[in-house]
């Protein structure tokens, strides 16, 4: 995941500039007032059972935090998520959900059945289960008082754990809602996963035609709520040509010389701060040995923005600077044996869009924000969120709890001190009972 | 191994350019003349025992070109000869040499005893069991007509083979020597193996001192007589930042980027063509995931030069540019969690230096070229004989006969149509018998 800060104010601006008028996003249901939706989470946040269940979320920290570290330290690689997937099911159904099951795309869920009809509109909960980090990356928890640092530990394995939280204090205060709630730890959101665990929960999943809303928990500030979609479009490119020894063949077009005009060109391409519009050179390989000039190096580049518009921009100047490395390399060394060549994949197209500032799930998670102490901070990203969003289902992303950083890079850390913790988890709490009433 | 071709001359030239006086070079035996050299090829080639030999190497002719095919679909990386060299350990032994062994480097070898006193001087002829391509490479032997497509199997592994057949010449021939020759496939020559073979013959290997001569059959080219040794300086730099998010960290320090100025600039680099002077940006790889910015990206690069001037110069200018690079990247992007940094590694340095040429190996090997009918080309290459030399050793480079291309890349081929192919091969036979009698 990854969401931006901004006030709400910006953000209206943002979905005028992406057309999304009110009465074009349909399937997100009825407007709601700021008001009313203050009124709705105040009605859950007063009952004795919402009082009770943040009780025993109290007394079950330490076994939260505890979960987090178990599952931080199984491995999650993109597409390698099945030992963690396991062991979460085990949770979900050790904490008395219905219907466990993993689905064939490797989600594991399981159902807190509400007392509406059988088979009726279901508010989803997900975290989840993939880090960005390779196979063999050390994922062992150090921590230090309050600080627990390891790879993925915030991005996103503490809200799986935090689901369960809710799921053993809801029960304990035994808090029934209308809705059904499907708790869902969901594989695929990081890069090469390309959304496809919730992409199978909308489109081929047995819930996909009952999901009323969406939550995804992922990262931890709990006064975030990230209810626009930042589109993004991935490439692997790769660069080839005739290959060589380096002594013999000295003089001969070399394709990395062509993968590095392109790092270089793209890194010096500038982009607009709003709508906020990123890139990176990410992923890079290839080569025979030392002593050769290579035959193929490929690399991977990602592109964002908040706008269709700005991202189309940006991947046409990407386009066309792989082009121009290309005729440069074959202008400038010897074609003799061949020429250099770039084959360019897209192995990632997320769209852009938004859950409009007044649909009910945003008012309400507001509402919660709000009721829990926080401002609000609405903004856009890339999340699991993207695909119902694309779907015209109510979603937003949201954290939980505490606070983190670093994610994506070896040094993630999250402080679990659990004033902090536990106020940030009441957010997601009061939003997910309160959307399961309507 | 690769090696450039030069008329005698400019290799003259040459080695005065190194500083390499006669009397520098220390061990390489009394200078010969050309006409002296002439007189013991002659001496070798007129008696009938070398008639037999030859005679011999015709009719086993498709058997050498089987083994070759053998031996080249045994697939031998760098540092994972092994197998290989179990293969060939058998067929020198099948081959009824003594002293069979694998040493504990890994070079396979036997010996073929001459009339000589037992632990006097050796003549070695080596070739060298490693390719350039990495594991998973498919190196199944193609053939159309005479030519024989696989990668590696001109480089060097069609030599392997051609030793196999001098062997069973020799003996067929009832051929005897003065000197005791070993026959070597030795491990390491190529890029990262750094010469770890014929270093670990020349250093610490049984036969270490009672080296008089060293051929090293690598190659195709039967007029080609490698003396000179060029230098080469070999480095991996691994670019290290503080990696992030792609999107939430943007516009933090890339160690893409550095990467990415070093391969432009370094391919910008112009390098004069005598003495000759090369260099790649071979292999690369890193960074965490597509939507990750990286931590880490390393780069290898190779630089040559028959000059240790150029060589240095070149070098120098390498370390500047990574250097330039890193502080480049820093001032362009943010260093908010953490500059980017290099780490530069070298990984291979060897020497250059030159076999006079009126030692006697060089004389005697391009009078063997002139007696097969062939113009000698003498010239400077990177190969095992870098070692020999290195120490002071008499030693050259010769091809194993037949014609090829395209060393170390995937389209490499050999034709082994006869008449040439044979020719060829009585270069090597010539010049080793002589070199046995001195």
């Amino acid at each position: 995941m990854f969401r931006t800060a901004r006030p709400a104010a910006a953000l209206t601006l943002s979905l005028a500039l992406l057309g999304c008028a009110a009465g074009q996003a349909l399937g997100q249901g009825v407007d709601l007032s700021a008001a009313e939706a203050d009124r709705a989470v105040q009605a859950v946040r007063s009952t004795p059972g919402f009082t009770a269940a943040v009780a025993h979320l109290d007394r079950d920290h330490d076994r939260i935090v505890a979960e987090t570290i178990t599952l931080t330290e199984i491995p999650a690689p993109p597409f390698q998520e099945a030992a963690r997937a396991r062991a979460y099911m085990a949770m979900l159904e050790a904490a008395g959900l219905s219907d466990v099951e993993m689905d064939a795309e490797g989600n594991v869920m399981g159902l807190r059945r509400g007392t509406g009809p059988a088979g009726g509109p279901v508010v989803v909960i997900a975290a989840h289960l993939d880090t960005v980090f390779p196979e063999g990356t050390d994922v062992t928890v150090r921590r230090e008082g309050t600080k627990l640092h390891a790879p993925g530990i915030g991005d996103d394995t503490r809200s799986l754990a935090v689901l369960l939280g809710y799921v053993r204090a809801l029960d304990a205060a035994k808090l029934t809602t209308t809705r059904d709630i499907l708790f869902v730890g969901n594989v695929g959101e990081e890069g090469p996963g390309d959304l496809r665990g919730v992409r199978h929960l909308f489109t081929q999943g047995r819930y996909k035609d009952r999901i009323a809303a969406f939550f995804s928990m992922d990262g931890t500030l709990a006064p975030r709520i990230t209810s626009g979609a930042v589109g993004s479009r991935r490439y692997r490119v790769t660069f080839k040509g005739p290959g060589g020894h380096s002594y013999g063949a000295y003089g001969l077009v070399n394709p990395m010389a062509a993968m590095g005009t392109t790092v270089v060109e793209m890194n010096r391409i500038t982009t607009p701060l709003r709508p906020r519009t990123t890139y990176a050179t990410s992923v890079v390989g290839g080569g025979t040995s030392v002593n050769s000039i290579p035959d193929a190096i490929w690399l991977e580049v990602d592109m964002r923005s908040e706008s269709p518009q700005e991202l189309a921009r940006l991947d046409k100047q990407f386009l066309a600077i792989v082009d121009a490395a290309v005729q440069q390399e074959n202008a400038t060394r010897s074609t003799a044996a061949g020429p250099v060549s770039a084959e360019v994949k897209l192995i990632g197209d997320r769209p852009t869009g938004a859950t409009r500032e007044n649909a009910p799930i945003v008012r309400i998670t507001a509402a919660a924000v709000r009721a829990a102490g926080y401002s609000p901070i609405l903004g856009s990203g890339s999340t699991d969120s993207n695909m119902p969003i694309s779907l015209g289902i109510p979603a937003v992303t949201i954290g939980s709890g505490g606070t983190g950083g670093r994610a994506h890079a070896l040094d993630e850390w999250i402080d679990v001190a659990k004033p902090e913790s536990l106020k940030g988890m009441t957010v997601g709490l009061a939003a997910l009972l309160a959307m399961a009433e309507r």
